[in-house]
């Protein structure tokens, strides 16, 4: 997709985004250009010309019809948690926040549902919601805006379970490029009715609309929960154990891999303690303690039979917190240990059967480098992260190689360049080896949507 | 949508028809028409020219690049038992069976998944995966083919734990108008790569593009499973109680809703025992006998305490079995104890909090046309059947408007017209109330990928 050219910001484009705006929430300040230029990615910053704060759905309206009549780039920002350059303004142009888009429109309780504004964080959202004993499952790890993860279809540990942000979202409205505001989706649970335009717009990144509101799906929090943590002599025999749970039924809320390596990194802080082994932590809910119980006791039995060489198993939950410490502060401990090292991080997914496969590959690459990387992932839907460290240009430009062949034996696995992460920047160059004819279908409907690709320019196709 | 101007089957279009599938898979036979012509519903019949029987997703894409090119109508076939007309040859031209492309291509026993051509049934998919203890959940009642179903994202009975059909695909091959096939999604359980393609065409009714393969996701069997049937005085009761069942997260399997006219005539039948009141059946699933059984204590609890008036409960099979006869048989036994009528099945739903509004319209419209109506649904997701009587053309027109009543009361309840059954031909006059100016965009969609409007034509929308 060739970049069009887009106008610059000239002093009256300023002036109607004022009248739209107001003045406060308009800036072509140093300060706000640089908060807005890059994410908590590798990938580099770019400066907007202005940034923009709109509080409600019609303003962002105006706002893409001037942007659509001018040419001009338009890229919209949750909170800039990203990690892949997905929000980040690679073409100038209007920088849209939603920072101050953060509120709870309606609680829907017994529909257990909730409307709210795309800004809004979904730690900040779950700390609302959960006086109605409900939550939004997906926890992508940082605070990330609501209107990010549906742009970004984020995941993180409960996925297998609660599924991805896809899963959990029923109704949105959108705003398209040439400034009509449209509703997807249906607060009824269930619609056969027309296209699915909801999941279109959602995981596009911001380059076929830009979402004004959603209405997302709530899950009754969980009365009990257990931690498992069971080390194995092998990845083999650690998925081979996934498989064996998830075919018991005992469907679980988490379940997570750590390589042999990063097990060792991480016992060095206080209060771990893991063996130098493939690892999986597990989390189970349930709504019954009778029911947690006898559920544990089965897992206990398959990781035995499977072959595992350790199995701690919880229902309390201060012991509980204290065995999923390691996975939950796994990268602020990897951080802390590596003073001058910054970690590229890589997300493929697979399928479940070809997790090994994968590791081995990874291991390999690692050996044939000499890289001290380290492996954490959704084993439970496939999903792995590589954290490849770097200090220097050299070093950054080999990680970028290591994750290219990381990538593309994802694919020839039957899997993805992104489980959670989306495309951004960093995975364009492989779209057309993942998608094929696909990505042209893509591109028929960007083009449909986006005729003067003024959304989110740079993004989501290459160039 | 102004609907084309279609070119006729000629004699040459025969001749390369014939070329590209063996003259055995084509046939211009009055009773290959005339089996093709309608599905279960009450919609009108309507005769294709000629049958094609693709065995193999290049021949189907073959058939596409000749009436794309040469203007012909183009309407795929499952096993035709849709309940809207979604399948019905409406404009003539070739009518595409999928019944010769009914086989298992791949179990991924170790993936949860398997991977099929379009023309199996979903209980024919299901006996063939019993063997590794797995099973397809979405089912709605016929022996559907899974293409149809993915084409109308059906759904069913279990749908409140296990989601419909969209819910469980991964991964499809389709055929565009132009005779591309693409694939879409992936056998990796998380994809944020692209735009979610697999969701635009599941649900698109065949008119986007036709679906040649598709790969599947499969649960696990529960091992353990009981059913409650529960009769309260009121439907604000039954469905306060289906919240509270929802909220208190023991994720009920199956979660259904009768009405006290239907249970009084499901009562008629031999070994049914109902009372005349609204009344819940639930099916809950799990892992272990105790999680059951405790898991029945409490549902058991939560029933009495919302005033219930009877709560039978078991958890050995062939009482289960017995409980749950009078809502599978429900159609069955409507339509023994109906000699000369036709039901005429409406399908509408809602966001759970508006159940009770939705149950109690309908009794008015009832009892405003003195009607013997049923009212049978899937209160677990909000979704409802109303079965309308029908004898002669008065009462026919007198059902289509009360199903329009019924529709547009759901849509001011921010409902769907249509929860599971597609929009066919019964719902497209529907389409521009519910969707407002997102129907111009779903227009614009089908505009960039079938130009000619070959695909399915009078389908989905309204001309």
């Amino acid at each position: 997709m060739t970049t069009p050219a887009f106008a610059p910001i000239t002093p009256e484009i300023l002036r109607q985004l004022q009248e739209i705006l107001g003045s406060a929430r308009v800036s072509v300040a140093r300060a706000d250009l640089d908060l807005h230029a890059r994410d908590q990615s590798h990938h580099h910053a770019a400066l907007a010309e202005v940034v923009v704060w709109p509080t409600e759905a019609e303003q962002v309206a105006a706002v893409l019809k001037l942007a659509n009549a001018q040419h001009i780039a338009v890229t919209p920002w949750g909170v800039g948690t990203g990690l892949e350059g997905n929000a980040i303004p690679l073409h100038g142009g209007i920088l849209m926040s939603f920072e101050q888009m953060d509120k709870i429109l309606k609680v829907h309780a017994d529909d257990f549902q909730v409307t709210v504004q795309p800004g809004i964080g979904h730690k900040d959202l779950n700390a609302q919601v959960a006086r109605y004993g409900l939550f939004f499952p997906p926890d992508p790890g940082a605070n990330a805006s609501i209107g990010g993860m549906l742009a970004n279809n984020a995941a993180g540990i409960r996925t297998v379970k609660y599924g991805a942000t896809k899963d959990n979202v029923l109704r949105m409205q959108v705003a398209l490029a040439n400034g009509t505001l449209i509703q997807v989706g249906s607060r009824s649970i269930k619609q056969s009715s027309g296209y699915d335009l909801l999941h279109l717009f959602v995981g596009s990144e911001g380059t076929l609309g830009v979402i004004t509101e959603a209405t997302l799906k709530l899950t009754p929090i969980a009365a009990y929960m257990s931690a498992v943590v069971v080390a194995f002599e092998s990845v083999a025999a650690a998925i081979e154990t996934v498989v064996a749970v998830r075919g018991s039924g005992l469907d679980p809320a988490a379940l997570e891999f750590v390589d042999a390596a990063h097990c060792k990194m991480l016992s060095t802080a206080e209060n771990v303690d893991l063996d130098e082994k493939p690892t999986l932590f597990m989390e189970f809910h349930a709504a019954s303690q009778p029911a947690l119980e006898y559920g544990l006791e089965m897992v206990r039995e398959i990781c035995v039979e499977m072959g595992a060489l350790s199995v701690k198993a919880t229902s309390d939950p201060t012991e509980r917190k204290q065995l999923w410490y390691a996975r939950h502060a796994s990268y602020e401990i990897l951080t802390r240990n590596s003073p001058g090292i910054e970690y590229f991080i890589n997300d493929v997914a697979v399928p479940l059967s070809a997790y090994p496969a994968m590791v081995g590959f990874i291991e390999d690459v690692k050996a044939e480098y000499k890289l001290t990387a380290y492996m954490i992932g959704h084993a439970g839907d496939g999903n792995i992260h590589v954290d490849i460290p770097f200090t220097d240009q050299a070093s950054y430009d080999q990680a970028l190689h290591i994750n290219g062949l990381i990538v593309r034996k994802a694919l020839s696995l039957e899997g993805t360049s992104t489980g959670e992460h989306g495309v951004g920047i960093g995975k364009t160059q492989f779209m057309v080896e993942e998608h094929g004819a696909a990505l042209d279908t893509m591109r028929l409907l960007k083009h449909s949507l986006d005729p003067n690709g003024i959304l989110n320019p740079g993004k989501v196709f290459p160039d």
